[in-house]
């Protein structure tokens, strides 16, 4: 059985410069991870040897199965064949039938073969040949007491089908027939770190269980990401394993759970609102929009989305949803009577069930000591509901920070109302007067 | 004066899933070659600490400047803080002015500051903070005998300003003194290989010049960027230099040229408007609010944006902007004659100077033969003329693509519009009907 840990390197100095990035290394990780074989580190170095031999060195070193690409060619540039021989010890001999298949190619075009080209017919001692069906570079396999090193050529094309096909059939001849499973919950209306102190006492134990489940937090504004990952040979059980905890992480945050199955949050509001067979309006100050283009996101949002309105201005705000300018007056047009007559307006204003309104400082001017930058008020009117709830929050960040911010707060706000459950997120600000 | 060869760690699991790359290495990258650091390798490794002391290690032990991001953030998985300190035989010690900013950034947001966020105001001995505008996570300059490991935030919101600021500002102080000076040139409405054909004669020969200016394109949807660079001792003539060959592109480029100061579309749309006093309201369909939340992104458009209408139903598109459903009927939703009409409606409805109308298929559904997906209709209307211009465009990609695209064509032609040149843009259809 193979060890279940991979080590990636790719290998060209294009690829250390401000513009490129290795995209083959994502290729390869999705392929060893459907063989339940985690990556643990990946490098990119140039055509420099000495480099080159002690990134080697250290994965051969820490990881069972190591994928090299690139540094194949025919040119004194590409040293991996040469490198590796070394750090592994195993001499170059050439393959007279490696070479006879290179010199083939080039005679089927009708060239001839450059001497240059026979190097690619040299492996090191004891390495198997994986054959290149679109190139001139062959990989190579190099088993070895406690693992493997796979070279693979760099061009993506060539690479491919060699790791879909003859690398992947020979890792699972090796022993790796695990499988890793994966699963994200989505969480809102909470910080980062907010999230992490509540579901770390429930968490922590896991990764000592066997099979151990490992956790994550990724967090983007307004947005926390879990991600629960464990390899197991068992892909049944796998997914039970992962299920269950799952659940536990479920009901201890419960209403702040966006979604268990990938589903971002824009989707998850359009199935509720599909569900619940409601059309959703808004009226956007401060986010210019930003709520309107995350709801219609979503492929077929035209079924629950009909019209929204920007009103940046108060006349605006008068013409198109009758905010009336004495209560811009007497609150000013960030306060929760102004979003409240806003959401108001924009549900008289069209046929929607359900109407959101924004209005906030999203900066970098407008801010003022009672109300600085950042402060955003939110109401949602509903058809078939007199009152109309508004919330005050206050988001962090630069202009374009807050925006976001606040479109996905929004959004958040808008779940928890079609869900009928409090309005609770972690920026809210409670003290905010609300006439 | 410092060696001049880096290496580059990004720390966090989810860059080692098969769909993540890293792309703080890429900036890291431009702003060291920049400065004459080469970048001899860089790797990305997850949230495992004997991983990341080993390659800590050895970038470490092999190269003078070591930049490592992301794994700072108050959680038990940011592990980076603490591994330096153990490498490096520097102990954590508290920091209690950076626990006080890091206090305050919480009490700014009417929250108290998690018991875990302590954590981040730890920092091995003798570094010193590299201040955090943007977020909670400080970075970290440890300076030791050959050189600098540098600790720096992931995300690239935080890191990039701090990247751009005091780490080029102390890698200079350092020994790093070389001067880049760099020009970006925006242009938009061609396709970058349309671009890359125009001024390739014209900047190859740069590169060989001396001191040599070097030219990178760079496209994102809708827009391509001409980034120019040279290293020089010589800051003045190093601007004169860049200068020079700017206004030798914007010759060859004409009327495409979006700007030659940094300045965004939106930005310089913006500005067009100010300059004359003109103002803008928009009808958005397929777009759904990206065009408004790109003209309001900028600060201050306020002063040119007062409201905006998304019509995404026939419904809405009637009455809100008197869209007659026989016109519908007889052209459909996307066509010349709706887009003039919501164009024509959404000044009605308004004060504003000028309108910008946008109907169109975003996918995945909808398409037809005669109007396949990315197909996007557009229409400027303007107070003062009595004609009413109208475009089609045809995108390729997904869904976010054409919409993303569909929304800074439409900017762009606002500023075609505005500076009175013809709407001319590569992915026009001329022979779209247009009754």
């Amino acid at each position: 059985m193979l060890a279940r840990r991979a080590a990636i390197l790719a290998v060209g100095s294009e690829l250390l410069t401000p513009t490129k990035v290795d995209t083959n290394s994502l290729a390869i990780t999705e392929v060893l991870n459907a063989l339940g074989i985690e990556v643990a580190a990946k490098a990119v170095v140039g055509d420099a040897p000495d480099e080159l031999a002690a990134h080697i060195r250290m994965a051969v070193g820490r990881h069972a199965v190591v994928v090299i690409t690139g540094g194949l060619g025919p040119t004194e540039d590409d040293l991996t064949r040469d490198v590796v021989a070394t750090v592994m010890g195993r001499p170059l001999v050439e393959d007279p039938a490696l070479v006879e298949q290179i010199r083939e190619r080039f005679t089927a075009r009708g060239l001839e073969m450059p001497e240059s080209n026979r190097r690619q017919g040299q492996v090191p001692e004891g390495s198997r040949v994986i054959p290149n069906t679109r190139g001139s570079a062959p990989g190579l396999w190099l088993a070895h007491d406690g693992g493997v090193v796979i070279l693979l050529p760099g061009p993506p094309s060539e690479m491919r089908p060699m790791l879909e096909g003859p690398v992947r059939e020979w890792l699972i001849d090796h022993g790796a027939p695990a499988h890793l499973i994966r699963r994200v919950l989505r969480v809102a209306g909470r910080t980062e770190s907010g999230v992490d102190a509540h579901v770390h006492p429930l968490y922590m134990p896991w990764a000592h269980e066997s099979p151990s489940v490992a956790t994550t937090i990724l967090a983007s504004a307004g947005v926390v990401e879990l991600h629960l990952s464990a390899v197991t040979s068992d892909a049944e059980a796998g997914q039970a394993l992962l299920h269950g905890k799952v659940r536990a992480l479920q009901q201890l945050l419960g209403d702040d759970v966006v979604s268990v199955d990938g589903r971002s949050l824009s989707q998850v509001v359009g199935d509720l609102l599909r569900a619940q067979g409601a059309t959703v309006t808004a009226a956007e100050s401060c986010t210019g929009g930003l709520l309107t283009a995350l709801l219609t996101d979503v492929p077929g949002s035209s079924d629950y989305v009909d019209r929204t309105a920007v009103v940046y201005s108060n006349e605006a705000k008068r013409e198109w949803l009758g905010v009336s300018p004495a209560l811009v007056d007497a609150h000013g047009a960030v306060s929760g009577p102004v979003a409240r007559a806003m959401a108001t307006g924009a549900l008289a204003h069209s046929s929607a069930t359900v109407a959101v309104a924004i209005t906030g400082i999203a900066g970098p001017g407008g801010g003022t000591i009672a109300k600085p930058v950042g402060t955003v008020w939110f109401a949602l009117a509903h058809r078939t509901a007199s009152a109309v709830k508004a919330v005050c929050c206050r988001f962090a960040g630069d202009r374009a920070g807050v925006r976001r911010f606040a479109a996905l707060t929004a959004l958040d706000l808008l779940r928890r109302h079609l869900l009928g459950v409090p309005l609770t997120v972690d920026w809210r600000v409670p003290e905010a007067p609300d006439a």
